[in-house]
């Protein structure tokens, strides 16, 4: 087993070794996409179900939708179309025939779920549409990391109609918060800053786009997920329209909103360290490691099989009887990340005991066999909230508030992390930054009360700033 | 509600009233592609599950592989790429730019799965590889139909790697037999005849294909899986090799196999009738759908609702509270082919009863509230078996043993159903009775004992023929 590169040697190093030494994901031949094994795949089903269980209980609906949008469908709405036609991978043939109009595969899927409401919609009684997909998404990405930015990878979509702004506002406030700050936080144990994004960064053909961002363990900023309303932009362009109680025919009021496999990337660059991966233990493909210690004696193995068939009744639980040594296992199982390893020899089954070890933080436990149906739970739990503990207060140890442009330059070129300033709401003042020191607007938190720490002028907005992947 | 087209006038407008109807499909403006509705995603992922299960039982892991695949990469196995060339979808722009190489959007993953491999397999202790993966496929179709051929469609497909024929084999049968006719068999009720493909029927690329085949209620085939002995062909294309046992080079033998959304086209022409469509219960999205009577009158919608609620422990359960008449609601549930019906109004909640109806067969039944947790299950159990017992009887009386072409001919021509008879294995034959009669063979059953029908030559084989979707 090769050694991982240290984080603080060199961070990037340090991601593409964990997430290809842990079987998370292999480098394809397919220009920017990545095959992602047993393990990445176990681990994003995980995270599939625990988010799928939340947008059905929202009371939303899945559908399929197709892959493919011809050109002309793509093009009836313009802020969307000037945003990704840049980036949309375009088949022109079927078999050996020039197709009549080119098709994109979808880069998000917006004009179709408008194609499909058009027919479906006609009256109040009609709304709200609460719909969603898992699918797959293409985007021709210049520079591609794995999970982080692949030319193709993995979401949910949803997408509802709604009678009036407000029922459409709710729906989007209510996904970034309930849904989607709530996942990350109480399943991948990644806290989040939930804001709106600034003009320059919101999505192509939104009326407003709202985020959660992560902090990495670099400083730098993940966009985690994002809720978007779309007003009635979307439906006016595609003739969507109802009758509503008044009798009137009105426009639905439309939002988007997604989260990706990016979040695999995320959870990575949160919790992993120099052994490896660091997987939050309830989407963990596997939550508990078994390694039985002088395997070879008698009744070593009758006994860490039977744990590990009780285990499997109360957590995910591999039992590793390969013929590599203890050691070898240990830094196996710590580089894919498993929150627990039991560890249980001669002596524990004589003493009906066993070495339980925190995958977070190294710490290990004698426990009683007889314990382990409560203890395990326990224990993951804590692992849970020592990730999200730790993470957290990183996170508030690295955002510096700033007044000045001149301690934002400071910061933004000798701290890694986030600033807090207020900003007067004009793009010249975003660009400038930019400019002159790679830092981004990543979230809108609140409103101004003082100077734009850019150009001086009243400020509107407090905002997060930094620099993302 | 617009009545559905019976069978008898047009069976196939039939089939498009119901998949539209019932919300199962809405067409698309994407050539050949469709919108699955709430209705009809909620039948696959019923499906998805209970597939998923199997496979993972059986001892296969998940995986995620690319969409795309280089042109170079498919012309690696040439029986493979003449089978498909004439039918994929061919991306040719990233964007503005025109791609080096084209891509083609995957028909079959084979060659991704050969090219994963290649770096992952190189110790026999390396085997079995036992992949699957639950993916969207482009094949570029002249003439559509709804789930039954969609120029995109969704599947699963298995991809194993082996370290000999004689587990490769038996891979390929456990799946057809365990795995794919056992879910048709007792989560779909639709029987099947489980068998080997003729030369001209196989797979581009197999040495053996095998394939579960089901009687559609117009006595057409549908060919409803199939599992594929692949041997060494594509592991030497593509230089997957690994040392074995006894410290030699070899190539492991291969196996796939897949089922796709055509079996919801099978599930629809096996078990519906004349009033919609008919869901088999262990996948049905809506198991039982309350109907309150007089919903208006005092304590009928509470007893509804309380009903309901203890009923959704037990069983997929919708109430109707909408403001149409009880007969308007049958209709509509029976048109989406839930399995029970229950009725309940002032008369039942004074007798603590409730009315249960059979969409299989319209069977009444008064059963006390109190019983409805044991009778439910029950229910549906005796549904599943009503329409499995009356898809295998109608199968069975249309299968038509012959000895003589003539007699081939008359049935091709007259009865609608399957024809057994013996055959040579000349393609030649096959050739013959197809532009004779547009039948073909479905599945070898069994060795010959006596003389090929259609030419009268020694019988190799016999066969399963029919007109086929």
């Amino acid at each position: 087993m090769d050694a991982i590169t240290s984080q603080s040697k060199d961070f990037a190093q340090w991601y593409t070794d964990v997430v290809t030494k842990s079987g998370l994901a292999a480098y394809s031949n397919v220009k920017g996409c990545i095959y992602i094994p047993p393990y990445g795949t176990a681990l994003w089903e995980n995270m599939r179900a625990e988010m799928d269980k939340r947008i059905k209980e929202t009371g939303h609906s899945n559908v399929t939708f197709p892959l493919l949008i011809p050109e002309s469908m793509l093009q009836r709405e313009k802020d969307h179309i000037a945003g990704f036609a840049p980036e949309v991978a375009w088949v022109t043939h079927g078999g050996s025939e020039k197709l009549a109009e080119r098709l994109c595969i979808r880069p998000t899927s917006e004009v179709l779920f408008c194609d499909y409401f058009r027919d479906n919609v006609h009256s109040y009684r009609d709304l709200p549409k609460l719909y969603n997909q898992w699918a797959n998404i293409v985007r021709w990405e210049k520079s591609t990391r794995p999970f982080l930015r692949t030319t193709e990878f993995f979401w949910q979509e949803g997408h509802t109609l709604h009678e009036t702004e407000a029922e459409a506002r709710a729906e989007v406030l209510n996904i970034l918060n309930n849904v989607y700050a709530d996942f990350a936080e109480n399943e991948l144990a990644m806290p989040v800053i939930k804001g709106q994004k600034t003009e320059s960064e919101k999505f192509a053909g939104a009326v407003d786009t709202y985020c959660i961002e992560a902090m990495m363990a670099d400083g730098k900023a993940l966009q985690a997920g994002t809720s978007h309303y779309l007003g009635t932009g979307f439906t006016r362009a595609f003739d969507i329209s109802f009758t509503g109680r008044d009798g009137r025919e009105a426009n639905p009021h439309y939002t988007s909103w997604g989260v990706s496999t990016r979040l695999i990337g995320g959870i990575i660059m949160v919790h992993g360290d120099d052994r490896g991966m660091v997987m939050p233990p309830r989407v963990a493909p596997t939550q508990v490691v078994i390694v039985p210690i002088q395997m070879n004696k008698t009744g070593v193995l009758d006994a860490a099989n039977g744990l590990a068939a009780s285990l499997k009744k109360i957590a995910r639980t591999h039992i590793d009887v390969t013929d590599n040594t203890p050691g070898w296992k240990y830094s196996e199982w710590e580089m894919k990340g498993v929150p627990l390893r039991i560890e249980i020899g001669p002596r524990d089954i004589e003493n009906g005991t066993v070495v339980v070890v925190r995958r977070d933080n190294g710490e290990k436990a004698v426990v009683k066999q007889s314990d382990l149906g409560t203890e395990i739970p326990k224990m993951l739990d804590a692992v849970h909230n020592g990730l999200y503990e730790r993470a957290k207060n990183r996170m508030e140890s690295m955002i510096f508030p700033v007044k000045t442009y001149k301690e934002m330059l400071d910061i933004a070129e000798n701290k890694p992390g986030f600033i807090r300033a207020e900003w007067c709401g004009a793009g010249a003042c975003e660009d400038k930054l930019k400019k002159d020191s790679g830092v981004t607007s990543r979230a809108i938190i609140d409103g101004g009360t003082d100077k734009c720490a850019i150009c001086g002028a009243k400020a509107k907005h407090l905002v997060i700033w930094g620099k993302s992947y």
